[in-house]
């Protein structure tokens, strides 16, 4: 049975920053399919053992539906999301827990720090992690264990929250505490390694993870 | 450089044969945006060698779409998709030439048998292969090296030909002569590694394949 984590790792894009901001300056339709195809691109390339990285891949895909000066502006926009209206409780939640809180994610360090600054919630989110330091994408292990290495935990003591099924995979395949928020898909997709919590929103999946046995 | 290839494989869905059949059959935009989330999620678990076969996640993510009933019927439309007007010559070319062509695919080797029986084509294929065989996905090497191992050539003798820039990238990767039709995605996705012979149909592309140096 998995433990309570020493720290929680936050995927960022979808978790805990809605896209909503980047459809509404798309064509209908595009955000979806311009996501999943980045992100197919970026895990073929993990598959192989090989790095992109996700500004790149991003910016390749999106010139594939509207022109250049377009896709570089649309893309600026990444550092200026929102944050889904159940971050703030669930990072509060962890820091009156004395969790630490992190960021893991495909995109840009620097980036989360933007997003994080713009959103009023740097205080709560103790660093910046991206697979740009690992060389690899998730859901390959190498991230999940550079993050544990990082924080100075065993994987098995660090919980990793997301809301994409294949994020929750590659997190329980590192070995890591897993938690699934169900607000972007709706339903854990059969075939991958299932969490260890899910809930319906963020704070719902911090709750579930520090009720874990210690 | 790479030399003619003592035998050619060919990807199947999208490559060979089309899946506008499929796309008439589901609301508009559907196939692009399930299809991708397939090979994203099929390639997230190939990043962490992990394996599902191509029917349970295709089903899996048609079900977000359409209802059961209605996505088994579509599912079944695979074994009944058209090829694409440039394969019957690239396949005679090979044949002419001497050159045993056969397919590997993400997808089933029953149901590749099924469309190459129903399009006359199956005379033309000296053999269907699939991930199953494996038990990982393409673009991980282990595919393209059991195929050359089925084959008994070595993997630098064998060619892959796809209409996907992920498929010629794992190919490349595992170290087989790669050729890339441009007919589905126009021009080769940036990041990965390039082919060794680009066309614009699949004839072009066997065309190239055959004049490498012996």
């Amino acid at each position: 049975m998995n433990r309570r984590p020493a720290a929680v790792a936050f995927d960022v894009n979808e978790t805990l920053f809605s896209l909503d901001r980047l459809a509404r300056e798309l064509p209908d339709g595009v955000l979806d399919i311009w996501f999943a195809r980045v992100l197919r691109d970026g895990f073929a390339l993990a598959a192989t053992g090989r790095f992109r990285p996700f500004r790149e891949l991003a910016a390749t895909h999106l010139r594939s539906f509207i022109d250049g000066a377009e896709a570089e502006r649309v893309l600026g926009l990444f550092g200026v999301l929102e944050p889904h209206g159940d971050v703030r409780p669930a990072l509060e939640r962890l820091r009156d827990a004395g969790v630490p809180a992190v960021t893991l994610t495909n995109g840009h360090a620097e980036t989360t720090r933007s997003m994080l600054a713009a959103s009023g919630l740097a205080d709560l989110v103790a660093d910046c992690l991206s697979v740009d330091d690992a060389g690899l994408w998730k859901p390959r292990p190498e991230p999940y264990h550079h993050a544990a290495r990082t924080l100075g935990v065993e994987p098995g003591r660090l919980g990793m929250v997301a809301v994409h099924s294949w994020d929750v995979h590659g997190a329980a395949c590192a070995g890591l505490v897993t938690g699934y928020c169900r607000r972007l898909e709706g339903r854990f997709v059969e075939g991958f390694t299932r969490p260890d919590v899910t809930g319906d929103t963020l704070g719902g999946v911090v709750e579930g993870l520090l009720a874990l046995p210690a």
